[in-house]
């Protein structure tokens, strides 16, 4: 109940007459609050550059725009921002925007990590609208008084890291997620995770520093196994693609090289379940599980990790229970996400405390703020359910308040019940329904005229309908979709203000303003190696094999975020065709 | 004297009957002498490799030659190696090789770090002698047992560094140097080298680094102006060289991307010296400080580096003696080199404790060895003064014992000489002197027929040759030929021992067994951004400008090692081309 009534409480500031109810003035709030140590932004102003103490001035009417992280969520609603009356802060400890789907590439030495990575200021500098950008870490969002604490990178031999803090009138939170150990003892310290491009780099070196070790002249066979052995926890779409890029990059290159020890690699894949990439297809899962056995990749599902030492990984047969310890020259870590200290902080602010992901309504605001949003990795959007608000529906669709429902009472509101509640429009489709009316007639049996329902049978036909929600996947395609929409949003905020264009509010008067986030997904690739792709496609569409190779190739190149980064993977494709992969140190 | 004593001993071992002193059999010498904690290289046996146990009964004849090192001189040594005869073992901490002289590039990320780099493993593979690499660090050289100490290397996360010995008939040092800190204080600490193409990465982050500091909103002019001081230290071509392509970087990339941070960036050079690039042509430096100038580097000549603090760079002034301190970003020092603790260490056990840099003869053995050679960065060659052996010369071209020289005598070793002296060689040439009997009859005067002279003359007519003695720069170029040089000699090392073809022997007996290493010139580029480049080419031909920049861009494209990197030093620049340089923060 609770969370229903902030909902509405925000919702009514936001859409109603709520707009007034953002401050538009006094931008800088000069008085460092909750300070502990931290310097006010204030105290920036200097006298050559603009400083924000300057533009107080002459643009008193922006409103102040913070955006945290620059990953596929932040840079699309960067690139697809156009209203210059937003005054934008991004906030990010990586300066550029990084192709991430090419990462299992990166760790090969397939691709370059340069190559797949888009300076923020080079994709900033083109905008009309007023962006700045710093190169920081946000360490405490403070929801109450809309600032943001930020501390700057250490990652050079640049002395001491500076702080500051930043004022917000709408906070834009894409910081992504962090890798997910479910606190098993040792991976923290022993693995290498696979989300940054520094860690496909570390990644890459460490394959190449094993295979030297392995060559060096004093060591026993057990040795040689122990260093040769790769391990891959995590049998979705990135550990499989990885997996499957390393016995690419051992296979076809570093046996020539290290010909003596090729015999000795071993390539572990564990998946916890009982088949990877069960997002997927069956075909697709069976594919994949047949080529590498073919490859001789040692695949073992149904396997858990329950520690990871510095020498051996302990892992645990779900099925007899029985645990064995195995020697391990490195480990990738792969399992999924978890959720960033930071956002564990603000969940507690704003009564999400409980929570283990930040929640969003479906227009990507964070649920119990009203002038914070969310998108990508770092949150999830929470459906609000037919059942929870079956009574206010049923209240909504009769108008004439007599209790039932006729089919006209239905077809009004028909297409804003589906726009508000999507799992309804797909569990009709499901049902090769083609209106709810068929629904209630079904629910009703089989009577052909006039049908008019009580609250109590609407409840019995719509019962099921709320198993079909399902959360949207932690993917980059998700991520994109979302700062489109939200840039979209920021946009057309004073338009849309007057103009709602939003479904009906059920629990409200009025419309809401914008409609609400919809993902459309455009398929998923699954690269499997050795020049085989697999593909699910919209539509649950199916294709396996070297044309779905070729269908990567040009949608990665495509997708590219500049003409530079396209140049520089294709040419890197290229260079592995003509030359291989690299298997120096670097 | 004592040097000469030594000299002898190995010359008469090397080149007369002393081939056989060489122990042909007993490769492995299994006692584990000196141990110190190191296993014994014969522990290596294992079943599946073939090991150097099971290969002595097999190749029992064949030599083993260490290599230590993979840059230039190392890997053009094993380039040009062909006899198969010899069993070759690499030991570097590289596992690749460097084309350095493109490193400044690198630091500008105007060419990718893994383009100048080529595996080793790449370039010996394709090699019909017997060669293996191991990635390990040599850390003691036993001259007296033939034993080099390795450790592997400990880049990544892999735990432990391996320690194993080798064993050598024959070894070739080419570990180059390190960068000589002349012990001012805090410059280890500091400041950043450019060795390596790690420092190279480094340099080009720090960069990035300083900038987005400096970008971060709350700072104070003072901040940024430090943040963005970046100081040079060294005013020979690779400091020069840095200190343009930073300058390209921030005039052509970085100011548009922080725009309102670039004035307060300065870069600052420090040349000991009165002028930059003094081993150039007048009219190079003058050019260098001239577009120096016109750049807005600010080039401090005459200026010594006395202490760098974590804050503070401390520059005296040597005219005036008054010290100066600056607030730094980043310092870069390229001061020329010193030699590395495991050469020092060696040096003391071969009676070369009191030198500055390992000597070696004119054929790159080491003087105090009979099986050690070294070449590059990590030796200078000790060439032998005439006036030191005026007496053996003199005795060796009087054949008939007279007490005197005619020209008759003299025109029959006047090649000898030449040959073992080239600087009376250069002298002749610098004079403008057709043969040493215009030298002769100079020094007498103007006697017009035959000349005749004694020791007291010959010795006065030759008494200025030596100072035309000079040691060879510490470059590429040298370390590359010397490589070569001391291949070639490998490969013909049974045949020259039948037929020697080296000049005659002054002090002994017979000729020598080789020629002596010859260094041939063949010109140097000073770089100065812009697309301006200086080029001082043999004859002392001098070049400037944009065409020479071209010419630059073609020789660097056809010394690259190999196709790959060719290629992708070549698209790097047609990259920078169109889009410019990346400023992303990898």
């Amino acid at each position: 109940m609770q969370r229903i009534a902030l909902l509405e409480r925000f919702s009514r500031n936001f859409n109603g007459g709520g707009g007034s109810g953002i401050p538009k003035a006094l931008l800088v709030v000069c008085a460092v609050s909750g300070g502990a140590g931290f310097v006010a932004y204030s105290e920036a102003v200097s006298n050559n550059t603009p400083t924000v103490a300057d533009l107080t001035e002459t643009q008193i009417k922006k409103k102040r725009v913070v955006v945290l992280g620059t990953g596929w969520a932040g840079t699309s609603f960067l690139k697809n921002l156009n209203d210059p009356s937003y005054d934008v802060q991004v906030i990010s400890p990586r300066n550029y925007f990084a192709f991430t789907p090419l990462l299992p590439s990166v760790t090969s030495g397939t691709v370059e990590p340069r190559s797949i990575a888009e300076p923020i200021r080079n994709i900033i500098r083109k905008k009309k609208v007023e962006i700045h950008y710093s190169e920081a870490e946000c360490i405490k969002i403070d929801a109450q008084n809309k600032k943001v604490y930020c501390l700057s990178n250490d990652k050079t031999n640049l002395k001491g890291r500076e702080e500051f803090a930043v004022d917000f009138d709408y906070l834009v939170i894409a910081v992504g997620a962090r890798p997910n150990t479910f606190n098993i003892p040792g991976v923290e310290e022993n693995t290498l995770f696979l989300k940054e491009v520094e860690d496909a780099q570390k990644i890459r070196k460490t394959v190449i520093e094993c295979f030297e070790k392995a060559d060096l002249p004093n060591l026993d066979d057990e040795a040689r196994k122990k260093l040769l052995h790769f391990v891959v926890v995590g049998g979705g779409p990135t550990g499989v693609e990885f997996a499957a890029q390393l016995h690419d990059f051992l296979a076809e290159d570093l046996s020539k090289l290290y010909p003596t020890i090729k015999d000795f690699v071993k390539i572990t894949l564990l998946e916890g379940t009982d088949h990877i990439l069960n997002m997927f297809d069956k075909r697709i899962t069976a594919f994949a599980e047949d080529k590498f056995k073919r490859d001789g990749i040692n695949l073992r599902t149904g396997s858990m990790v329950v520690n990871v030492s510095d020498k051996d990984i302990s892992i645990k047969d779900i099925k007899s229970g029985s645990i064995s310890s195995e020697p391990y020259g490195m480990i990738v870590w792969s399992t999924g996400i978890g959720t960033r200290p930071v956002m564990i902080d603000l969940m507690k602010q704003i009564g999400q405390g409980n929570r283990r992901v930040l929640a969003t309504d479906e227009w990507l605001r964070v649920e119990g703020s009203d002038t914070i949003y969310a998108l990508g990795d770092c949150a999830t959007i929470n459906q609000r359910k037919v059942m929870e608000d079956i009574a206010d529906i049923f209240k909504k669709a009769d108008k004439d308040n007599s209790g039932t429902l006729t089919v006209k009472e239905f077809q009004e509101v028909l297409k804003d019940i589906c726009e508000r509640y999507p799992q309804l429009e797909l569990y009709l489709k499901n049902k090769q329904m083609h209106s709810l009316v068929d629904l209630l007639k079904a629910s009703k049996g089989d009577i052909k005229e006039s049908v008019e329902v009580d609250i109590e049978e609407f409840k019995s036909a719509l019962s099921q309908v709320d198993m079909l929600m399902k959360n949207l996947p932690a993917t980059a395609q998700v991520a994109s979709q979302q700062g489109v929409y939200l840039a979209n949003c920021f946009n057309r905020m004073e338009e849309c203000q007057k103009n709602p264009e939003g479904p009906l509010r059920i629990r409200g008067e009025g419309r809401h303003r914008f409609h609400p986030f919809r993902y459309r997904h455009l398929g998923q690739f699954a690269p499997l190696g050795g020049e085989q792709t697999a593909a699910q496609l919209p539509g649950d569409w199916v294709s396996i094999g070297h044309s779905t190779q070729w269908l990567w190739y040009s949608v990665y190149a495509s997708k590219q975020v500049s003409w530079r980064t396209r140049a520089l993977v294709v040419s890197d494709w290229l260079r592995r065709f003509i030359f291989g992969r690299d298997s120096s140190s670097l």
